[in-house]
């Protein structure tokens, strides 16, 4: 190997996921994680290896190279993995390639210029249900039908390393007669894996469940934001908005469908059986295990919840067959949140909404505090990844902090 | 006058609206609409009048151009005002300026990065709460409290005089105990006005009600078209989804915030008051009147609502005071949408649900046919203007036709 890569590492050579960069010297580019170091593509394209235009590693954002297809991104992704395996290689006695991604700063991997959550975890839909609505019936009606997704703020996503601030807005509090305004007292993350669509669809157009994988070029980690008390006041009809677009969360490395291709298992059994459109073949769940931790500030990191990508009821095909089958297009770069993946186990809960069960069993902490819901100075940590045969493809993390509400 | 501007031109001396249009010949490019004509900026540019980078106006979109800030864009406006109104000016003897409306095709003005729907209309929203809840308690709790608004789809956001597709999706007949799937039964237009931000705020920053109009440069009318029975099926518990995202029109021309200043008028008492981040002071509503027709495939357009800007409950300061309140950052280009804008009179209903009252009270057409929702074939026309003392500034129109869905 080219290059040292830790076991255990995330950044296996199975795994060569795509990211944008930048270096104290050097300007945001695009680069793939290898072990604790990043490949400078646009520092390889200055080989002159690839038979495409190059200067779309140059660009801040990897929509352009995303747009090339997947014949040639898959083929710039094979050819890594060969010439790191190869010490004759092009990469080779060239250490000036790879950066330590100690030294570089992520930025946005994509310009998002859509993004729609949808709400696919049966077990966070039921759980959500029997706290805010019936226990006995905590499904709604539609719900084993239709993957239900909603619209999200796509100015607002941001990655991981950037803290955000508590938000302000207006609730009611239980039992008062008018709203009041203030930061949230009830702050929230989502645990939640993105796709990031790597195909255009015409308006009018429909991608079918077969076709859907040929319009997915890979998956983030995705942190939700969310604002309980602001959500229970706003969200009745249209649904939640000031309560979530403050902020949503991703991790850098754009993890290709190709790197999870041996992490594919059947998902749950859908019944009743859904209607025609969003009927599949094969296997299109993800055994992904996921991981959130709270660091307290100053204090040492806790992780509250284990859960796993391959619980989700709908999955992604599903997801992009419903929401193209009214001829709605997509563009490159445009994210579909999967929605809260919860598993289970009350361990396995995806929000601190169901952890500490709307606060009623709060989550006792190391440093001896206590967590209902996010506390200001609380780091939130994601992590996620597959591990089959030896073979470990993971997403890194997608971390924020959370910042005091301004003044 | 330099060029001859028709009487009751909506695009009059005093209008001056920004838009991308194309010809045979070249390429789109920035114009303002005046009378029959077209200006055309990038021509003018050339003419080395401006004190800017004019490549602004050789741009697909108006971003750009408008991203130069209110101090440039609206200084742009009045000369053009002043070369119109001088025989002796730059424009004089160079009718190669002016392209004729008719020759030239309209494009989308702006890169819309997001897009938000709000539901301001106290009339609109009394009317769907008492078809679809309680009649005696038609507003729902927060209505008064909030401008209730949600995210919507960008990327679908289609100008004027481009056709739709039908629709297909999911549904839930009464009285059936499983979904179906099929074209919508109940397509309907929603008679919106959308106003197109001029400047960027950051993450985590809020936009005020006093500040709020710096960030708005203009507006445009919008057709919000809406599947009622997809919605119906989709929309609990998190909003509307597939039954708006597979299309909204806009009008191509946008009027600036400075053309509608003579049509400033007061806005309805809100009772209760306001919580203080909503609270306003001055004139923020516009008296602009509006009228949807409808035109059958062979058949000629009738008049089916007039309604009127001016009766908005929520204006938009107070919508985008509200938006940003919790940090939300705002790009130039994003659009934020009215919501349906109803009246008082059963005539003045903004959409064919509350115009035919869920189907049960027909419209009747002069070709002897009848109207619950809209049927293919049909083009649908909105228009608004506002006129005071001699004065018309006007929108022209978002016209749509609706083609049958893809078998």
């Amino acid at each position: 190997m080219i290059i040292n890569i830790p076991e255990n590492s995330d950044f296996s050579i199975h795994n060569i996921p795509f990211g944008i960069f930048s270096t104290k010297d050097r300007s945001p580019r695009a680069g793939v994680a290898i072990g604790e170091h990043i490949l400078d593509l646009a520092a390889v394209a200055e080989l002159d290896v690839f038979e495409f235009n190059t200067a779309v590693f140059e660009k801040e954002v990897l929509n352009d190279f995303i747009g090339l297809g997947k014949a040639i991104t898959s083929k710039v992704r094979t050819n890594i993995q060969a010439w790191l395996r190869d010490e004759q290689s092009v990469l080779a006695n060239k250490p000036e390639l790879f950066v330590k991604q100690a030294d570089a700063q992520m930025h946005l991997p994509v310009y998002i210029g859509d993004y729609t959550d949808f709400y696919s975890s049966i077990e966070h839909a039921t759980n959500v249900g029997k706290m805010f609505r019936d226990p006995e019936n905590a499904l709604l009606p539609n719900w084993k039908h239709i993957p239900v997704g909603y619209h999200g703020r796509a100015s607002s996503i941001i990655v991981s390393g950037e803290p955000i601030l508590r938000p302000k807005g207006q609730t009611m509090p239980n039992g008062a007669d008018k709203p009041i305004f203030g930061p949230t007292q009830r702050l929230d993350f989502e645990l939640e894996m993105g796709f990031i669509t790597g195909k255009n669809s015409e308006l009018g157009e429909s991608v079918s469940t077969a076709e859907a994988e040929d319009y997915i070029f890979g998956l983030v980690l995705f942190n939700d934001w969310s604002a309980r008390d602001i959500q229970k006041w706003e969200y009745v009809p249209l649904g939640p908005f000031l309560a979530k677009n403050f902020a949503s969360s991703i991790s850098p490395w754009i993890v290709t469908l190709e790197a999870l291709e041996p992490f594919r298992v059947k998902g749950p059994k859908q019944e009743p059986k859904v209607l025609p459109y969003l009927q599949y073949e094969g296997a299109k769940n993800y055994d992904i295990e996921l991981e959130v931790g709270i660091i307290p500030q100053g204090s040492e990191e806790q992780t509250i919840c284990q859960s796993n990508f391959k619980y989700m009821y709908w999955n992604m095909v599903q997801q992009l067959a419903h929401h193209t089958v009214n001829g709605c297009n997509f563009n490159i770069g445009d994210l579909c949140g999967s929605g809260t993946i919860s598993g289970k186990d009350d361990n396995s809960y995806g929000s601190m909404l169901e952890l500490a069960w709307m606060g009623t069993k709060p989550l006792k902490m190391k440093d001896g505090s206590e967590r209902k819901f996010i506390n200001d100075g609380d780091t939130v940590v994601m992590r996620g990844f597959g591990k089959k045969n030896g073979v470990r493809v993971g997403f890194g993390e997608v971390s924020t902090k959370v910042l005091p509400a301004k003044p």
